[in-house]
């Protein structure tokens, strides 16, 4: 692997795989508690899984869940792989800053605060309470034609993402999910799961939030002469990024490599998150054990992801709109699966 | 069908079916709204149903709801068909009223108030402000060699269950959850589903919650020995409870009709409630639009009975719990989905 600039490197030697004797204690614990053995299925795994993130057993019932949502244009937009226009990356960023976008309705059911970071949208959105400013670049380029961006700017952003979850941290989050906006990110999505995995464009490029169910033939060809001009490197991650990625995808895997170095869960999303996850699990192995996939998109490039990283989503709604939506709607199951572990009683003390 | 006692046939009549045109305006709205058409997938769908079963789009965002779990022993425990002791039911009652059972926990997490329902444990359980003391009679009799109670004891047992959902929407509760604790309980549910659908024994029953992995061959032994001796006609649905169901099973019906009556929605758990549903639903086909599928239960005879109610779950989490832990899971997506209505911005108001 090429060398990684010291912020990154630093990043990921702080990670830590997640703790096997946790684990063990909580699966032991589950076998004690006031009901049939098993009987609470995935959410037995669920309490295992946060008792070894967070090292401790019954791990901590997460109480301040906050969503962020990385915000960022793509050049490859121009190549009309999506029905929609990139002046709607910054609307609907306007639109959650105002509390009018699904985000905003899940998040508020759910008790989650939102954050949404601009990474690199071409229009700046407005200032906002809600909304951090860290752009790296007005958009990417079109990877289908030279690199989406340099590696110091995709390093610039995985900072970014970084910074944002430690502030976050520092004041209360226990829970972080991740969330994305940006027209034609589904594009870039497809060309880093296919860098990663070494799958076709045909197998992971899908239709996307904004088509009528068929997959535009020239987007799974937009996809293909990426992979083709860039010949992507696994073992080289960063370089994967900066050539086919956006910059919400940078940011989304420092917040993950952040997440997991401070022993805090974290909830992936769709697509876009998922590739960001795959991608930052190649640079940072131990990352996935601190993962937790939320629900299965239809994008077919997402569960390639996710069985790439041997995830599992919990929710199997046909959600496909992004924004941290499928992420926020795991957050009870999370709550409840800790809980379950602290407050039911031990058959012996009954 | 034999003529009803006229508390239930009030019941029945007072139920509605949904309203379509509420289902269409919800349906139109989506449309409308600042995401891509179909991208919060079930969810959208869960929204259309809350407003066809309120008649209002959008429909109200449940806030208040309550779990009500219906608790009764029952006489086919005797032929050894759990491994379970019968007075886990009156400890678990007791468990719950503590606060100290998987239903707590996941009630907590969700924000549910919790109601336990006592139609007949053989040991009453002690007083407790969580619990209604309702007893029909000290659990049922064995269902494979005589009728589980009298038709005059379904009917009451029916009646306490309308009752409770009275008191509770009386005081605000606008989400009822469909919860039940009864050791032998699979083993009648198993019953009525086949006495309803008309599958066999050994397709409809499962291991339960108390075993490790195999069902027990007399427990399909005795099922289909019940089914023999009762001859159920599946037009005399209260004939039907009265030979093969629970004093719990009958609760959870009339909770299920009063709900119904008022247009509250109402969340099935697992196999047991979704019996009692499918019950139900034979007294009075219009409840079926009114109901919602939280989880896919792994007990085989909840598969058939959701199928023939033309509901599909929510959920598919490997949770064979009971005591309404899955239907509390649900009730943030419902929550989610009342709000999506509510809460986002229509595109043309960007």
């Amino acid at each position: 692997m090429p060398s990684l600039p010291s912020t990154i490197a630093e990043l990921v030697d702080a990670v830590e795989p997640v703790d096997p004797d946790a684990a063990a204690r909580a699966e032991a614990r589950h076998a004690e508690l006031a009901k049939p053995p098993g009987s609470l299925g995935r959410l037995e795994a669920v309490g295992v899984q946060l008792a070894a993130v967070a090292s401790r057993c019954p791990p901590p019932v997460p109480r301040s869940p906050v969503v962020v949502v990385a915000a960022a244009d793509h050049g490859v937009h121009a190549r009309g792989v999506t029905p929609w226009p990139q002046h709607i990356t910054t609307r609907m960023v306007a639109t959650m800053c105002a509390g009018q976008a699904a985000v905003n309705a899940v998040a508020a059911t759910v008790g989650a605060d939102l954050v949404v970071v601009d990474v690199g949208c071409v229009d700046p959105p407005p200032d906002d309470r809600l909304l951090r400013s860290r752009r790296v670049r007005a958009g990417t380029a079109d990877l289908s034609t030279r690199p989406a961006m340099s590696r110091g700017e995709a390093a610039q952003a995985v900072s970014v993402g970084a910074a944002i979850a430690v502030e976050l941290m520092d004041v209360g989050a226990d829970l972080l999910v991740t969330g994305d906006m940006g027209i034609a990110n589904t594009t870039a999505s497809a060309c880093l799961i296919a860098a990663c995995t070494g799958r076709p464009a045909g197998a992971v490029t899908g239709r996307g939030a904004g088509t009528d169910g068929h997959v535009p033939s020239h987007k799974i060809e937009v996809v293909a002469r990426a992979l083709a001009l860039h010949r992507p490197d696994p073992d080289d991650p960063l370089g994967v990024l900066a050539s086919l990625g956006g910059l919400e995808h940078a940011a989304l895997v420092g917040l993950l490599l952040a997440a997991a170095a401070r022993r805090v869960p974290v909830v992936l999303d769709g697509v876009i998150t998922n590739a960001a996850a795959l991608l930052a699990a190649q640079l940072c192995p131990p990352l996935s054990g601190h993962l937790i996939a939320s629900h299965r998109s239809p994008e077919p490039g997402a569960q390639i992801a996710l069985d790439a990283l041997g995830l599992a989503p919990l929710l199997d709604l046909g959600l496909r709109l992004g924004e941290g939506t499928g992420g926020l709607l795991a957050v009870p199951l999370l709550q409840a699966a800790a809980r379950a572990l602290t407050d039911i009683a031990r058959i012996t003390d009954l």
